[in-house]
């Protein structure tokens, strides 16, 4: 089974296309890189509004069958920032380790990581991330959180992730 | 006043007998070895079922009087997995910190910690504790949240818990 | 413009005048030796109580024109501590890594740190952040957390708030 990945940039001025978007293709490579599976991108812009990011999670995982969903965009202290809302909103259940170490290895960089909202969830069989919107801090939250992602996906029966061993060695407790 | 703990093993395997209970007699075992006040364990199997886990958490606060509930199993993001949930439901206010700290000092052991989603929370005059379902973990993590344990129950009018201060120094600050 | 500081102590034995408060005049200190910028405090006191909290948040924020609203008290495990049920109340989105990295630093003092539910959240213009009662302990929360409040405030278009930076430097990235 060809593992499906939804990429979703939040970010009205992405959308309007006064900004190129640079979150997304910063994620698509990364996983480029560090996945050894078959799998493919589903991509999409939309803007910082609720309705359309609930609408985009939802459709990424249930009609497209990703396993896999992350966002950059749209985590802040902001009016327009709900990336977080929308994505708790559509959710089973919250994954608050997630952006636990995402802010904390960020803080490692810039004092203001504790700004950011970021957080992760379950809806189906899919696991959905948030990160946030500067390429270069995306690779920091993937690098500190994706050795936990392939084992997380198993357990909700999504698809088989692997990774390059040299980049990220995904971790799986013997048994259950 | 005898002391009274609650010991909730959430499972669905051990509830139906095809999986030996380990963790409910680790949490036994630790607090025998810990605690130095004279105190009683009330334990519990229910399965993976929001109204098992609920009730029995309502329970062993409001009917069995106990000061601490410690549960085991449940806290992962698979389908059946809703300790948390069940927690949450039950108590008056929740305690971030506990499943903060549970889940940072299991990252030193392994990276799928984050994947951990426990919490805590008061009801009444109890404190409740998720716990991971794996002996070890369950020791990890109790060793990180027992010395503060104490004076929690002392804040909410618990039961007075006294430690073997060679294993587990209890703090409580001068006054309020 | 000159910048508007909520100072919220809240405590039963202050309000009642049994107990002088000493959390708020502490807040008042740290920042006049902190901040560079004109501005001024908005000091009240209330009691242990879900509506009055309420109430006075949402006065600083709305009547007052706070762009910072910093409370005392209220944020342990006991029956009366409600102020971070309060402010969650109050605040349009809220700001989980306030509280994660504010207990994180308590904890390199107090194995009870874990107890302190203290959050942050934004309503309006205005951030609001939960701190300890102890004066002590008001000071580390704040130091840890201060470097990114300014640029918190700035993306929420509050007041613009300046540091010595021989004590705080304020971070603002480049660009957003």
């Amino acid at each position: 089974m060809r593992a499906r990945i939804g990429i979703l940039t939040v970010s009205d001025r992405a959308y309007r296309g006064v900004y190129e978007d640079l979150g997304g293709p910063a994620i698509q490579d990364y996983m480029s890189e560090v996945l050894t599976n078959d799998w493919e991108p589903v991509a999409q812009v939309v803007p910082d509004e609720l309705d359309a990011i609930q609408s985009a999670l939802i459709s990424l995982v249930d009609d497209e069958a990703c396993s896999l969903v992350v966002t950059t965009g749209g985590t802040g202290p902001a009016a327009r920032d709900i990336t977080p809302e929308a994505t708790e909103a559509v959710c089973e259940k919250m994954m608050p380790g997630f952006g636990e170490l995402m802010r904390q290895v960020s803080l490692q960089f810039v004092p203001t990581a504790i700004l950011s909202r970021q957080t992760a969830g379950i809806r189906g069989r899919a696991l959905i991330v948030n990160l946030p919107g500067k390429p270069s801090a995306i690779r920091d939250c993937l690098d500190a959180v994706m050795p936990a992602v392939p084992y997380c996906i198993d357990l909700i029966e999504g698809a088989c992730l692997t990774t390059d061993e040299s980049r990220i060695k995904a971790f799986r407790p013997k048994s259950k």
